[in-house]
């Protein structure tokens, strides 16, 4: 099959949905780009996904990473591919935030969703030394922009983000990696291991910069201990010359259940005592506390944001995949027919179902993220401040919403084209299997979901005495409450009312149990995920029925012969899919976290062992 | 890790809640087992489960079949473990219907469990073998017998049933496998293709004895038209002895996301026309009806109960790995304890809700799975006709039910127990990730997901006038509406009755769309798979009260210090669990039900197709 993507999706949320001309009239965008510049980079892009980063997707499965006598071999075309990516600014050059070649998320976030669902591994890769360059440009000083910029931008280098220790995985804060200070007050000599450390070696790229999270001697315990590192794997020079090793050893690469194609890397620092870093940001303060961790956390946002929309690309492509096979493949006779002829499997009611439940599912998720990027273009380039404040602010809500749907979605959707390919979709002949192992890891990596649910209720919730979270529930509650002409949609509206209700009802419960904290706190974090759920489907509902409006306009003004008729019916069919058979969910989960039950409490410890 | 399951739980079922006392009274047991039969039984299976069986099972997902100039070589251990278990009485032989050494179902399926939950691959070998063994036991003549049983029946020979095609999956009435006539009237010429068969060729027997759907000359169509024929691989005389190979050629193997240990083949029968196959059952009525699809199906209730429970024992062991990494694990602190002491991930509230879950869902699973086995034995056994009569048709409601919940909530629960180990479990290092793989295909082997769906709601609610249906409402009915004094489940049983409510409503539902069938039929396929969960759920829920009553007695019997009491407390946590925070899906799905919504049926098929 071929791989074949919505590009008319994409093209209705910049030119039909969001304010794209907004984002396009600040400062940074508006003597390059305007909304003509969107279908011709679209088409660009898709043709790349096409011909280029798809065709290594399945080789990179299927060979994976080597790893013999200390070097890593990558699998055939991932080197080609992701420097073609970075020098030809499909990569981190056009995602960077403040570079001048810098595209609005909105749109680099529309051109890099083909290239996730073209090849996950390699589009992972590529993310990675975009956080590293932007870290770099938010807290390095001219002089290490100028080291290193130029050549992770150029595909030359690979970034990579250092967090996770055999000893500390979600709990980063206990991380034991050392940093010791030289005679130069800006280089450390660097000391642990890390794992799990994505792109911490692929073999593509002439030298690798790790941003490392190690804890200075006498930094405080705890996260607020930690400071960040930049570890390149050949020491560079200030002029840019790259001279010998630096003392990072690659130990090994992780074995896993997907993903194959991004090298999974065990590193030493400093197992010689001859590894040094260069201190990002300040050096510590009285009490031993740094910025490090931090500093990393100012892209979780953006990348968080990412990981949900990685997971939806992945779902979308599986979703393409199973929508081919099930118009092509013909077999059985529809229901009832038992004598017909047989037709193509999309002729199957419940094939069909599972088509539009991945089609209201996926368009959902992507409408959610997008306006969280948008949130994030306004919040980053608004000469509006108190706008911009109040966009960065509802944006804070989207992340963990984006993250931990998205990704526990991708994993039910995946599966789900599996289905609708049946046997063959359990087979390595056909694509579908690959995406649903290679998703997997994203309700794991950049936070847990279960972490993003605790962010949701444990912070965000009450960030800012909970202005943030209020106005995120007043821009919902707003659109549904707009005084619009009974429509076909009421029965949807109707839903939609009673689910947003849910999440104030969910919300005030969530107040009371902060206010009986002592007698109310396990709670907390036992329905922190499925608060998360109720808050991220009325949201994909939300900007459902937006897009079903635009639609419903748009097929009463079109004749009825247009060829994109089916195109606006078919968004009615998501908007009134989801709400009708997705968002009861929000209401149940709601009815579940107000019954409050505590068996989970109650139950002793030594029931859940196994011996 | 080390393999550890639940034996406890097997012995609770076995011997608290199933009357299992009544089955071992039927004359086929009487005599040489009763209920001290049933701990050494357990213990002796657990220890080969642990010892021999699941050594084998990462090796031979690492390493595969291989199939090289036209050979196949199994994974290590796989032949061995195939004769160990066919030839001490932990395979076929115990399973088999109306043999001497067989044991009753419930009590052979928990052994079985053991080898399921320690190796899926080789598990399902023996578990071909048998269902080859029962067809030639119900159907074959005294000769057919003697010639093939001792072999397959000692693990010298490996059994297969042969439906699929190329051309025809789940509609395979469409194969076009052929048998022609020759001189001798039992036997006949095949000449086809069959692809995705199971244990095809495992290079751990001698011979293959294939069972193989094809259709006569003359034959009808459809599924009617299909004949049933005993191929074997080299072919056997009367005497039991092989000679000459039979024309059966082993095309390839299929390489598939998961259950590598076991040997998904591609055969050609009659490449070279000198492929022979022994009838079974009568030769072609004057329609060109043969009997050879019902007489598989014949085996279709056990053997989809039993693919239901193969995905719930793997989802047991995944659970069970999942547990030990939670109690021995130390990460993180506790919700609100930021400053103590590092703790066992069990001790955070999410991870115990995780297993908690894991811990309900397959017990309740299992526990109508072990209901459904209790209700075969009576059918099978029991002297009272009427009642196995009427077993025999709850069953048949119980069939579909097992098959679809138990294999889709294993694709949840596989990827919870990955979620507990977070980035580890996606390494190939810990053993959860291959139960996600491996337990995929059991939402589409032996009936796809929506099959089943399509046979309870197409086929079992009208059956016999619909009394089996019926007859399986008001077991559930009897049990909930029993007067007993209020217990402490009081809210679980008012939500119980709630869910048992939306079964009859949403059957009297699906009643009216019967009798309005040419304005309604598309409903009954669009939501026949949520109406599956709707009744499965309400079962499980059933099975689990039942339970917890038992354990109640139990706790207010036992000391306060008494060893086992933990284990009562869990059995009534998984029950307030299961009601409070799954049942609730059973009564949104039925709200759903009713509110019919067509998005699907009016999606315009032009929508979801990507261009």
């Amino acid at each position: 099959m071929e791989f074949k993507y919505n590009i008319r999706e994409l093209k209705f949320i910049l030119k039909e949905w969001l304010p794209t001309d907004e984002v396009l009239q600040y400062d940074r965008f508006k003597d390059y780009l305007d909304m003509s510049s969107i279908d011709p980079l679209l088409q660009e892009a898709y043709k790349i996904a096409k011909e280029i980063v798809n065709p290594i997707n399945a080789q990179g499965d299927k060979i994976g990473n080597k790893f013999e006598n200390g070097v890593v071999t990558p699998p055939p075309g991932y080197k080609e591919v992701y420097r073609f990516l970075q020098q030809n600014g499909w990569g981190s050059s056009a995602e960077c935030v403040e570079l001048e070649e810098g595209l609005p998320l909105i749109i680099f976030k529309a051109i890099n969703e083909l290239n996730s669902a073209a090849c996950p591994a390699v589009a992972s890769n590529v993310k990675l030394t975009t956080g590293v360059a932007n870290l770099l440009i938010k807290f390095g000083k001219e002089e290490i922009k100028k080291r290193f910029l130029p050549k992770l931008l150029n595909g030359d280098w690979q970034g990579t983000m250092c967090l996770t220790e055999p000893n500390a995985g979600s709990d980063v804060g206990d991380a034991i990696t050392r940093s010791y200070p030289t005679d130069d007050p800006m280089i450390y000599k660097i000391k642990g291991s890390k794992m799990f450390i994505s792109a911490g070696d692929t073999g593509c790229c002439e030298n690798t910069i790790h941003m490392v999270l190690a804890r200075p001697q006498g930094g405080a315990a705890g996260s607020s201990g930690l400071g960040l590192y930049i570890v390149p794997k050949l020491w560079v020079e200030e002029d840019g010359t790259m001279i010998k090793g630096n003392d990072v050893i690659t130990i090994g690469l992780e074995e896993k259940m997907g993903l194959h194609g991004s090298a999974t890397t065990m590193l030493n620092f400093g197992e010689n005592d001859e590894c040094y870093g260069i201190m990002l940001g300040a050096a510590p303060d009285e009490k031993g506390r740094s910025k490090g961790l931090a500093m990393m956390f100012h892209m979780m946002n953006e990348s968080r944001i990412g990981t949900g929309h990685n997971a939806n690309s992945q779902a979308s492509a599986a979703y393409s995949f199973a929508s081919q096979y099930a118009t092509e493949r013909i077999q059985g006779r529809p229901f009832g027919q038992s004598k017909g002829e047989r037709v193509e499997l999309v002729k199957h009611t419940d094939i069909k179902r599972m088509l539009l439940d991945m089609k209201a599912r996926t368009e959902g998720i992507r409408a959610m993220i997008f306006k969280g990027y948008y949130l994030l273009d306004v919040a980053e380039n608004s000469g509006d401040k108190e706008k911009a404040k109040k966009f960065k602010g509802i944006a804070e809500i989207f992340t963990p919403l984006v993250k931990c749907y998205g990704s526990e979605t991708a994993a039910i959707l995946t599966a789900e084209a599996i289905q609708v390919l049946g046997g063959v979709g359990y087979t390595k002949e056909y694509p579908v299997e690959q995406y649903m192992r290679d998703s997997k890891i994203l309700t794991i990596w950049e936070g847990t979901s279960f972490i993003q649910a605790n962010d949701l209720v444990g912070r965000k919730f009450r960030m800012e005495d909970g202005v943030p979270f209020a106005n995120w529930m007043a821009l919902i509650k707003d659109f549904i409450y707009q005084d619009r002409k009974a429509s076909v949609l009421e029965k949807e509206f109707s839903l939609l009312k009673k689910a947003y209700q849910c999440v104030e009802e969910v919300k005030s419960l969530y107040d009371s149990w902060y206010e009986n904290f002592n007698e109310k706190k396990e709670l907390i974090p036992l329905y922190a995920l499925r608060t998360l759920f109720v808050c991220s489907q009325v949201q994909v509902a939300e900007c459902l029925m937006e897009q079903a409006l635009i639609a419903q306009k748009k097929i009463s003004e079109l004749p009825e012969d247009h060829y994109d008729l089916n195109y606006y019916k078919g968004k009615i069919a998501s908007a009134k899919y989801y709400v009708n058979n997705i968002l009861p969910n929000a209401i149940m989960l709601a009815t579940i976290i107000k019954n409050a039950d505590q068996s989970v409490l109650d139950c002793p410890e030594e029931a859940l062992i196994i011996s």
